[in-house]
């Protein structure tokens, strides 16, 4: 028996990768959460599997992690768990500092301590602040976050590394695009769906609607994790992870109103981001994680549309 | 008056800003060390001037900390204080998790809170791990640290633009190469120094004595952050400070064996580096911190004989 954790194992990305984990039988499924950022009605549909097993831990809490390394012989780690609510550590970027970089910190000295070998790691393309027109490839420098949820990853990969080449961790870093899809716990169509509850007639959008950025579906993301992994070839490898093409928040808007079907009206804040921290317009070079099998099958556009339609029910 | 911190200023870099700053009388330069790795006989020659406070302070009590910047108003902070005993982390990797990296949050919040808009970081070229042949400049990635210092100090790095961009502080990252001279409390010089106190028939050096590096004399280094202040551009600017030319290990023996003057023998453990985590072989693009007005005065080799003829008075 293979035992793999997962923590963030609660939310959104965490309960796709489960969903395909799970089927192999030789793979015993250990989830951790604090549920601070959902509850457990994704993942409670593992619950009567024979392989799974969910702890609800505070990841910020080095003494209650032990305790399921302590349970458990795992051999690989996915780390997932992070703040995801990016705009909110700005008042305060101690959430950042404790849920997005300690609880990596955490992980790794629990790998260290345990001998654990194979590590995971979700970062973002968040850790890339004001890159104007530049296209972003893994050699991309100087990296420059400007909201601390990007710094908290990137201060996480820095340590990775430290740990990767001191203790032999084969350790991959996984930088995500915005990820949407079926069980989406935030993110800027949850919102968008969220305040038209409110307010059926009109939708504000935060910013000019011009920003831009590729939304890849997740079940392309836990794809691409896995053909990362297999063709990882440094003790520390990086992917960035993206899209094939891009789309606007204005078009997102007119699937959203669309979808809900009571011709509410879109306005606009006005301003070229949603907040302080925000990055209107993105672009990530993916040719290494193309250069291995892996090849979108949604393209933006559709990824939206996916989710506008499953969030409606989940949510609606 | 200005107020100045100055954190990690008990220290060798700092004993040598300090003596620039204390110069003008428009300066009051509060200095704050835990005293964990020297005592403070290198700044109690400060100890009379009207413009200069010590207190022993540990800055990874945030508490503490606080009471600093309730007491004064500072316009500028130069934070110095890591961990600076690269190797010892190895079997302990909290001691750069917390003087290398949460020293630097903690001042970072402190930055926030008491709103202060000037910050000058030392960073260091330990950031880049196995970079082989490659000549780093300012935009070269990715950068993966091998030791956990490097980690401490690209987290930090992470950090400080997160804080730069959210809250509006000049932010100034130089990155130092090895940093030798006067007062020095650490580093090859000062360990073969130690070792031949003890026995002065063989000096035993870590490694096959290949690895080449360059030295700057910290006169030199002092000008240089100055001068990267001066020409500082962006909210976060990132100078990489290095000498113009390279010495490697074998060379640096021979000195200190020829200064002390008791014909020792050198002998080698052998391998390519010093300690896991050490690296090898490294060089700078420094065109960055060249195209200001600065040039070291003195190269790597002068500047290792200087430091030897210093430290022997200092410490033999
Ligand atoms: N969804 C995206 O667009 C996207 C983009 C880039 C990176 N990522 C990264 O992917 C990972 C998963 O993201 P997601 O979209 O599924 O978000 P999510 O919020 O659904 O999942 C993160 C989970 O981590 C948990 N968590 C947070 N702090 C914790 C702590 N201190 N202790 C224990 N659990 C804690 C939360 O409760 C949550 O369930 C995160 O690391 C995120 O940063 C996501
Ligand atoms: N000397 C070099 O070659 C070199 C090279 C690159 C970077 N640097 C950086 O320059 C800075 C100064 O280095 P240095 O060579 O003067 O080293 P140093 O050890 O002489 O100075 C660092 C000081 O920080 C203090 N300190 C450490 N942890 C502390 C804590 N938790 N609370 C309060 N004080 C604490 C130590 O007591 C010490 O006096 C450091 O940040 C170092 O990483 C130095």
């Amino acid at each position: 028996m293979k035992y793999i954790l997962i923590t963030g194992g609660a939310g959104f990305i965490a309960t796709h990768l489960i969903e395909v984990l799970i089927e192999n039988s030789g793979n015993f499924i250990v989830a951790v959460d604090n549920l601070s950022m959902c509850d457990d009605k994704n993942i409670s549909k593992f619950y009567n599997k024979a392989n799974f097993a969910f702890h609800k831990v505070e990841l910020t809490n080095q003494h209650d992690l032990a305790l399921i390394f302590k349970q458990y012989d795992f051999s690989l780690v996915y780390h997932l768990a992070a703040n995801s609510d990016i705009s909110r550590s700005f008042t305060n970027p101690s959430i950042d500092y404790n849920n997005t970089f300690n609880t990596t910190w955490n992980v790794l000295e629990q790998l260290r301590i345990n001998h654990i070998k194979q590590f995971i790691f979700a970062s973002t393309s968040a850790i890339f602040g004001e890159v104007g027109e530049n296209i972003i490839d893994e050699s991309f420098g100087p990296i420059l976050p400007i909201s601390h949820y990007g710094a908290g990853k990137l201060a996480s990969e820095a340590f990775i590394s430290s740990f990767a080449y001191n203790y032999d961790i084969e350790s991959l870093i996984v930088r995500f695009p915005n990820v949407i899809g079926e069980y989406s716990t935030h993110g800027v169509i949850y919102d968008f769906i969220n305040k038209l509850k409110v307010n059926h007639t009109e939708l504000v959008v935060l910013g000019d609607g011009r920003q831009e950025k590729s939304y890849l579906y997740v079940k392309d993301l836990i794809r691409a994790i896995q053909c990362a992994w297999d063709a990882k070839v440094d003790k520390v490898d990086i992917f960035n992870i993206g899209g094939i093409d891009t789309i606007n928040v204005s078009e997102i808007a007119r699937i959203v109103v669309e979808n809900i079907g009571l011709g509410s009206k879109i306005s606009y804040t006005g301003g070229d981001r949603g907040w302080k921290g925000d990055v209107p317009k993105f672009s990530y070079d993916i040719n290494k994680i193309l250069s291995t099998k892996w090849i979108p099958k949604f393209n933006s556009k559709e990824a939206v549309e996916l989710t506008v339609k499953s969030l409606i029910k989940e949510i609606w």
